[in-house]
């Protein structure tokens, strides 16, 4: 067996101390006599686990009281219209910033549900940047103001929290959720879909401020409503409960660790590593605006595209997978989330450096 | 390590066999150097694993050509609501079987979206029955009849396939699908989730006639559209995807059982072992009509309530976890689905005899 370094942008690489476990686990759970994907989700041994998801999580983001934490089906892709459907109260319209493809995403789908507002975007400057924020237009009638925290596909990642100028903010935070300290009493709603750092893909966690819940719309299904899952701890129906178990340890990894501030520092690391060796070389460009670039997605473009398919070859030769950048942007990504080694990157900036050396 | 026989209702046992694949695979699948759960859904790995999944539910079930297969989230809870959401196409009603609590939820559900007609119902009987067929109340404008192939809870199941009057027929078979052969062209669209007789929580299995979709509701948010899953080979965004893994290894340990056919034959001697046993004892009762006694999900009674708690203590203490029935029905309930070996059941059998024979 030869574990390599994985740069996916999700489903992406675990801690392999969580694989382990999960492995050492699979045929039985703590002297249970089955597997945790065998257990009824009403049981003790499941309801153990999922209380200590909630509390994990609790601790590691400093949730407050007054906040729900909901684990959810259907990605965030299905929260770009269940978050319109819970939070629109009555209200017709919701504001959005757009800083990339996510962004459009979730504009596209709210607005089926009410009408969509661009408070600011960045497609004319290719979605290098985040807005200028003295020039957005945000609508005091908007039901929210809506932003992607971290653009996966064209590694663009706000280094603050917006003012939402009194609006509830509503955050897609699944690719860079756990990977900085934020302050969550400044927001209405997070959500994330798991796979990037929280564990594999199929749940989707959403933290949500309890006042802005029960008012949904009547045509919501119940397994989408915040409020009646809120009341069920997130069993209305059966959960995904396996993926909850792996959440649970991706998180048990993160706090022996030493909890999102001592990860966040580990992540700048990793990112200054890898942004300073592509901006010290003349084969390797990052186009984004320098105080905005992802510390999770590192998208880089060769100057001599012809040079791409080797660079692949030679990559996976070496042992690193999934360099290969998005379609609509080309060129390669490395995606360095949570659970990514600095080794990983520091092995990687030397195949980049070795390979500009003997083939550029 | 010892395992037990569990009697779970869902998530349920799953073959040993699968999860020691799944253990020896935890850290590297097939030279990939990474785990399922860390591969990227679009890459060549994980492509090949949704195709064979595909493929073996094609085959073990001989899903016409005219069917289109998707593996998709939120549970069959979830899909009480996309059904009409999908199926309506314009026509304001839906015809349902009401056989007991899943019916009920998916009549409770399907009316939000549409008048559900209650075609016809074993309420009165108390769940115990199957409706006589000959006074079904089936509206020939109705877009779909709905019935529930098994009751979990009430133990109830269909040994036939209902005539639906030229209406597409459409069942929910969560906790009896793959457990005997039925004719799928006689449906318009099955679905089920996973966690009973085909893997994990995570995945909802939907099988629809390609020419019932693509007239969604416009409100209907992308990731539940059929027509829009279909085109996206159900990857529209990020699927669950290490749960598409574990209902892949089921096919594949259910193919080298024989297939659905052995698998039945089997599921007929295990479930008349155990409902002889309990006819036949003086303490144990079941109160189903005999032709539509479940072969899945055995609900008895003790006919003295105050041994109940004695019987769940020695049934643990011996082996054999969660058999207390639902609350709604109360006594025991032993699901013994297409895992659970029939040296369960007969280890089952033996300690019920035993504990009658010493405490009744």
């Amino acid at each position: 067996m030869a574990r390599i370094y994985n740069f996916s942008a999700g489903p992406s690489a675990l801690p392999e101390a969580v694989l382990r476990q999960a492995r050492d686990e699979m045929l039985e759970w703590q002297a249970s006599g089955m597997s945790v994907m065998e257990m009824s989700h009403r049981g003790k041994h499941f309801s153990t686990i999922a209380e200590q998801l909630e509390v994990d999580l609790r601790e590691l983001m400093a949730i407050p009281e007054n906040y729900k934490v909901l684990f959810l089906q259907g990605g965030a892709t299905g929260q770009f219209s269940f978050i319109p459907l819970n939070l629109l109260r009555g209200k017709t319209k919701a504001c959005y910033i757009n800083t990339g493809a996510w962004s459009e995403k979730a504009i596209k789908d709210g607005g089926r549900f009410c009408e969509a507002i661009v408070s600011a975007s960045s497609e004319s400057e290719k979605f290098t940047t985040i807005p200028d924020v003295t020039g957005w237009q945000i609508d005091p009638n908007a039901a929210y103001l809506h932003y992607t925290s971290n653009e996966t596909i064209h590694g663009v990642e706000f280094p603050f929290i917006p003012d939402a100028q009194g609006l509830p903010l509503v955050a897609d935070m699944s690719s860079n959720i756990l990977s900085r300290k934020i302050d969550v009493s400044q927001f209405g709603l997070i959500y994330a879909g798991t796979q990037k750092n929280m564990g594999p893909a199929g749940v989707t966690v959403v933290i949500v401020r309890d006042d802005l819940i029960g008012e949904a719309d009547s045509r919501l299904p119940d397994v989408f409503n915040y409020a009646v899952q809120a009341k069920n701890q997130s069993m209305l129906n059966t959960p995904a409960s396996y993926n909850w178990y792996l959440v649970g340890l991706v998180l048990k990894w993160l706090k022996s660790a030493g909890g999102v501030d001592a990860i966040e520092a580990v992540n700048i690391r990793k990112a200054a590593s890898l942004y300073d060796a592509i901006d010290s070389s003349s084969l390797y460009t990052n186009p984004v605006q320098t105080e905005f670039r992802s510390r999770m997605n590192v998208p880089f473009i060769l100057s001599d595209a012809s040079l791409d398919k080797e660079f692949l070859t030679q990559a996976e030769a070496n042992g690193f997978a999934e360099l290969k950048g998005h379609r609509s942007v080309g060129g390669m990504r490395a995606s360095i989330y949570n659970a990514m080694p600095e080794e990983g990157v520091n092995a990687l900036i030397e195949f980049m450096a070795e390979f500009e050396r003997t083939r550029a």
